[in-house]
């Protein structure tokens, strides 16, 4: 069995290990056999009917993982998590399952979560079959358009070859918990779309699993509304519509591309390579399975298929830091003067944002002597997919030194000179969430300090063009508005200083104003370091743009170095966003990690909402997890 | 003319190049040639005396600047700035002089600045001669302490061979304005000798230029305080002293070097040099004199002996973006239980901040592919002193791409793929003021981000442990605190944003709560974007330690871009430094720009206090300019 790629790997590490392709082949054909799931192949079916949406590891209770690493203890059986979409029952719904042991599973149980209802149907995410169904109900919609759009952008939908428009959906699909009907906004399909919108938005209520019976329920072109195409297209013929002609998409589409243009004045070079990451002296850290080591670090690591990167049982020099470490969510919430901009809030964990992790290019992504790992999900798939080069790994010099220092003699000498180059392991991978990509990195430093950091990049999430729109932007080209939008990531940071038993205190300078004890008349005006311990997680959290305290401390007290401190652990916040709505608005409150800059709480990793609510079927109300 | 090394470069850059070795020779030759000045060399002599104590550009004025630069012009007068210590007169004082025109200079005058007196000698910054003093008061204090230091340290000040103790001395040298007293703190001189305070603090009043006249006023050891050496010794022989035993140095050496010691357990590689920073295809940025080119960028550098890096004519594809970016000072404030650790307040421009520019180390301070420059500074010395190796310049690679996006085409392809690489120039120095080394950085993107930031590395300015003392730090070794402290950096950032009548506005996030337009018993609740002109100074300046507004916007309102918006640059804050005194306290009157995260005044570049008060002779009360 030692040659079966199904054989977890002989390491701590591989209880961790995101399933293998043949281990996702397994569950899926597990639960394929099952005839009371009744599940059908998702690729050419209908919505109505029972598919496998989702499958991937579920990580081992942590009680049970540690009992295994900690005490020798056996390995926690190894499980999968899958998701299906009941959609040919009487009670459509999504649910979810743990499916178990692998490599060879022979059951499965539905996963509930304490205080959750069952995830109505019409809050999962959203698959290619449904786009497939949805763009069909586009073509409907814009065919009585077609003059309209012929002639305000040359481009239309249906039917169309080389002058095409496309589509981004917006979400929430709806105002309320249940509905299912989503805005979207065309855009000429050119290098760079989503900076093309033509000025037209359409909202279609899709939400009976039936297509026969979505509906189109209204229209926006530049500034006015309209119930249905055909009041739009008589209107246009009858010339009442403000039309928005866009001038012709030859010289329109440089723009938006990546295509280099322009040039600099100082005449530097430019056609060729800049500065490079190059390792004359080979690797310094090492891989073996899904654990990571480099320097005193050593870490487990899997790619969540649902929402991404996760680290498990983080060491520094064989004593653990952190238990986990893990990416849960990243939202980005818009303003703006046309409907598909009032509505966007995106929730991307419910776009599967782990499972959109595209190829890294060597020497632009990452450098070309990275090492690249490959990723496998089954998401919105009939088997599991092979996401080339979707991680990265490679020490990056900072480029300033950790520490230097020199000591001069002040006669043109010195005493001594010593400094230590700066470097870091860089773990990485991306998320393209339709317009979007998220560049996930986790820096381990030399000196034990991890950093989670995370890019927003790609294209922004344009919208048409309006006067009033300036109030909730910048215009960026004739007709684009840049919507103003925060984006707010959520890491579930689960540290074990030295034990699981962690306390939280703050600390901050306050000042005093004391006698001077060498000159009796004068006084001394000083700061001294003020502790709090926060002992109640209300005292443990703090609400986002106001400043938080200066040092954030997680320790262990009954582990103390030998001066005397507490064993802790620093966590420096790097931020300058703020609320992305009121406290408690509807949208708001679905997302309520998005409140605190910080949240500390003993129970966190009890918490659902917290260590997965990210994935499909968490939220409630018109924040239940959305798709575009 | 043309190949006299002091006729200035043919480039615009060079109005701003610092005083070359020839031009700051011709200056002190020039001046030392007055008699009316009455000076004399600064090695060898006496305090009492008159000397040059610093030489370096005095830029042109920006009127004239702009006119040379902008409007054909001729090239402003190149003058020099000199700084003398009449230390040899009826009223010692501190004067600076304009002196020129270079080359060959032929006449100086008093530079004086608006509302401020002239400075008084005991204002002046520490020199050589006058720490040569210091030591023999030192060796003076100590012999009578002879046995003390021997029992508890094994090391002695006075006739000390190889086990010497060294000091640290501490600012500011008084309490109240005109004084010159300063503790001294006594450390086993070992590397890395400021982790090694003995717990032995000594006040000398050094105000008089002479040194006879000078007295020891005070002492602390370990926790007591004594009037004179003679009375701690004479305490100690009877046994009366709470004496603090440090254990043998040899096993106290290590701990404060650089030298490699532990190991990681994890095995990877340590033994080779990790990833570099390399140049396979060679450089991509230009420097001619002082102008420094990369991409879109061009600018003149120059680094003040005084303060340190400034950066003028900041252009991106030949619009002038900047006049002057510029370190102005930098501040360390701290909190203790000693006398010495209660009293430092170091204010390092002081201290000469530009001119203790050490060499930088290739492969570590800087990448080996750098380009490294030399400085020249006459400071505290009787010529131009050659800094090897002072600056350096760098492309780095930043290892994560400028922009970058992965278009799928959802069927396991991709519409189009397209990244750029992430660069950054590198401009570098470093301020060695004594323990600490700051690494001064300007970095420019190819995008037309420059950013402006500070490392603080090489030694904490660390006090002897006392129980008390935790209050104020963190114990770091069985007799050494770590203090509390807060380190503040004052940058002048003159924007010109197309021109030089910029406005200053910020912008942040509002919410609005209107009806939704496409459903008429809903509402929308959004952000939108609150733009607040700040016109008064007073609505400008933002104090420290509260949130700032989400975006600070410099713009010409009378310049705009093609879509209608005011041509504009952002400033972006990253700090989470706080006030370092409560406002108004006497020794924060000094520094009164360190309570402000961000301050704008039309006036800014006119405040002597902004503009050069970095230099010798600004400030006032005893938070005048001090030095170590
Ligand atoms: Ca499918
Ligand atoms: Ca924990
Ligand atoms: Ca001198
Ligand atoms: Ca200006
Ligand atoms: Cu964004
Ligand atoms: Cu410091």
């Amino acid at each position: 069995a030692g040659a079966d790629p199904t054989v977890p790997l002989p390491d701590r590490a591989s209880i961790f290990a995101d399933l293998t392709p043949a281990e996702l082949r397994a569950v899926r054909d597990f639960l394929m056999g099952c005839p009371e799931l009744g599940l059908s192949p998702s690729r050419g079916g209908t919505l109505a009917q029972n598919t496998l949406f989702l499958v991937e590891l579920l990580p081992p209770k942590k009680r049970l993982a540690l009992r295994h690493l900690d005490e020798g203890g056996p390995a926690p059986r190894r499980q999968a998590r899958a998701v299906v979409f009941f959609g040919g029952q009487a009670e459509p719904n999504v649910t979810e399952f743990a499916v178990g042991p692998l490599p060879r599973p022979s059951s499965y149980r539905p996963l509930r979560f304490k205080g959750r209802r069952r995830v109505p149907f019409a809050a999962r995410p959203m698959t290619q079959l449904e786009y497939e169904l949805l763009h069909r109900a586009l073509v409907q919609a814009t065919e009585p358009l077609y003059r309209l759009l012929r002639d305000a952008t040359g481009f239309w939908y249906h039917n169309c070859t080389d002058r095409c428009l496309t589509f981004s959906d917006i979400a929430p699909r709806g105002l309320a918990s249940g509905e299912r009907r989503s805005w979207f906004m065309l855009q000429r399909f050119v290098e760079g779309y989503f900076l093309h919108p033509v000025g037209l938005e359409i909202l279609i209520n899709h939400r009976d699993p039936d297509p026969h019976r979505w509906a189109i329920q209204r229209l926006w072109y530049n500034g006015q509304y309209f119930s249905s195409p055909q009041e739009l297209a008589e209107r246009y013929e009858q010339g009442r519509v403000a039309v928005a002609r866009l001038s012709d998409h030859a010289s329109q589409l440089l723009f938006s591309t990546y295509v280099p243009r322009g040039r600099f004045t100082t005449g530097t070079p430019t056609d060729v390579h800049g500065a490079k990451v190059c390792e004359p002296q080979g690797r310094r850290y090492r891989l073996r399975g899904n654990r990571l080591e480099y320097g005193g670090w050593s870490l487990a690591f899997r790619l969540r298929s649902s929402s991404g990167l996760q680290l498990f049982d983080l060491r520094f020099n064989e004593e653990r830091v952190a238990y986990e470490v893990s990416v849960q969510e990243a939202i980005a919430f818009y303003g703006g003067d046309t409907p598909a901009a009032m509505q966007t809030k995106y929730i991307d964990a419910g776009w599967g944002m782990g499972s959109v992790t595209y190829e890294l290019a060597p020497g632009i992504d990452c450098p070309e002597v990275a090492t690249y790992l490959d990723a496998h999900h089954l998401y919105d798939a009939d088997g599991p997919v092979r996401f080339a080069r979707a991680i990265c790994i490679f020490e990056l010099p900072t480029g300033v030194p950790l520490r230097r220092h020199f000591n001069s003699n002040f006669q043109g000498g010195y005493h001594f000179y010593a400094g230590l180059e700066g470097h870091a392991l860089v773990l990485r991978t991306t998320s393209t969430v339709y317009n979007y990509d998220y560049i996930w990195d986790f820096l381990l430093y030399p000196n034990g300090v991890m950093e989670a950091k995370v890019h927003a990049t790609g294209f922004i999430h344009a919208t048409f063009y309006t006067p009033q729109g300036q109030r909730y932007g910048s215009r960026v080209q004739s007709h684009v508005l840049g919507n103003l939008h925060t984006h707010l990531v959520h890491y579930k940071v689960d540290l074990d200083i030295a034990g699981t038993g962690n306390s939280f205190e703050t600390m901050d300078l306050s000042f005093e104003n004391i006698p001077n004890p060498w000159s009796p008349d004068a006084r001394v005006v000083q700061p001294w370091l003020h502790r709090q311990p926060r002992r109640s997680e209300r005292r443990a959290a703090f609400p986002l743009g106001q400043a938080l305290p200066r040092y954030l401390l997680f320790s262990n007290p009954r582990q103390r170095n030998r001066w005397g401190h507490a064993r802790s652990y620093r966590i420096q916040h790097s931020s300058h966003a703020g609320r992305v709505l009121p406290r408690g608005w509807r949208e708001e409150r679905g997302i309520s990690w998005g409140r605190w800059g910080s949240g500390w709480g003993s129970r966190q990793q009890a918490l659902p909402g917290a260590s997965r609510g990210a994935g499909v079927g968490g939220g409630e109300a018109s924040c239940r997890p959305v798709a575009r």
